[in-house]
């Protein structure tokens, strides 16, 4: 019996979602989980808050040097978020996607937007929602000891991010963490499955059907 | 806060692949784990094999019968195999997904083709997929004593089902059926995540933002 190996196209699994809905803790299960799967680390101008790791979080880069990025074409996407740039490493999650890895995204709706222009069938976006305005205030208060000012400004931001839900394939309400990070793997599991994503499926049932 | 509820439109999970697959063994566990899933009986012209149960595996008509219910349009799809009518009833379908259910089909390609004509956006389809030919032989040799001619022919068939593999969206490879039932369960969890399957969003989404 001759054996036809069927193999995996890297995908694209972009997460996104508000603030405080809860998509770093789905994140790093899924991440622990997978041995498949990488995370992209995004560049970064701004500095890094108090907890931040350098080169886990992100890469903070000054904008001379994300500028010469983007004048060489080093980004797949870039984008000004406030006074902030922000932007993907091309070749890192190029030479992942070749070696038959999985890559994730961590990034805002911007972010998606420009990504899926070059990332082709590659891309399976998810989009977190919180279960309830309640819930992600008590999460964005949790973790901050912010004013009241920057709170409201934090809601806002949130409130604007949620209005691009419809831009999503896949729509998770985080209503209790670990049957969302089950869900996000079932994401993940299925878009494995995908026809288009098995290659060397033809080879494989000819292989079966030239020995019937 | 108002309480604004998401819920689900029922999807037609659509299971095809040669006899000797595994695909009954799949269809079964999922139907006994998943709350919400419900199967679709095909009539058929063709007699009871030893062991099928009548209203379980299939409704058994005459041929008269059927006929009628082709010109009544009382079938969603319906095909002649070898000598043999098959369809599926309309009305049973419909309530289901109505009612919220996800209704699964055990066809063959034939009939997954005039589904899709009828099904809209509601379709999944899913190929189960033998690991090898030497394993095909061996269930479907295990589960009949047929003579070499009745295999020879029965293994033409597998060979012909299994040709329609690329009309299909995901393929599972059965090599081990744990795995693979775990895999046509993330693909029906997944399948219910998509955003256009989960009504009423737009309206959760506006509550959690005019409260922010």
């Amino acid at each position: 019996m001759r054996e036809n190996k069927v193999q995996r196209r890297g995908l694209m699994l972009v997460l996104s979602s508000p603030s405080g809905a809860g998509k770093t803790t789905i994140s790093r299960a899924i991440l622990r989980d997978d041995g498949n799967l990488v995370i992209s680390i995004s560049v970064t101008t701004r500095a890094p808050r108090p907890g931040e790791v350098p080169g886990k979080d992100y890469h903070f880069i000054a904008e001379t040097e994300f500028k010469r990025m983007v004048a060489a074409k080093e980004l797949l996407e870039h984008a000004k978020v406030f006074d902030n740039y922000y932007g993907t490493p091309k070749v890192y999650v190029e030479s992942q996607l070749a070696a038959g890895k999985d890559v994730l995204f961590d990034i805002d709706w911007q972010g998606t937007k420009r990504l899926k222009d070059s990332a082709r069938g590659d891309l399976v976006s998810v989009f977190i929602l919180p279960p309830s305005i309640i819930e992600l205030e008590r999460r964005l208060r949790g973790r901050a000891q912010d004013s009241e000012d920057v709170m409201r400004k934090r809601m806002a931001r949130a409130s604007d991010e949620m209005s691009h839900w419809p831009e999503y394939e896949y729509i998770v309400i985080n209503r209790d963490v670990d049957e969302s990070i089950a869900q996000v793997k079932s994401i993940l599991t299925t878009e494995r499955l995908r026809r288009e994503r098995q290659v060397g499926l033809a080879d494989f049932v000819n292989g079966l059907r030239s020995e019937s």
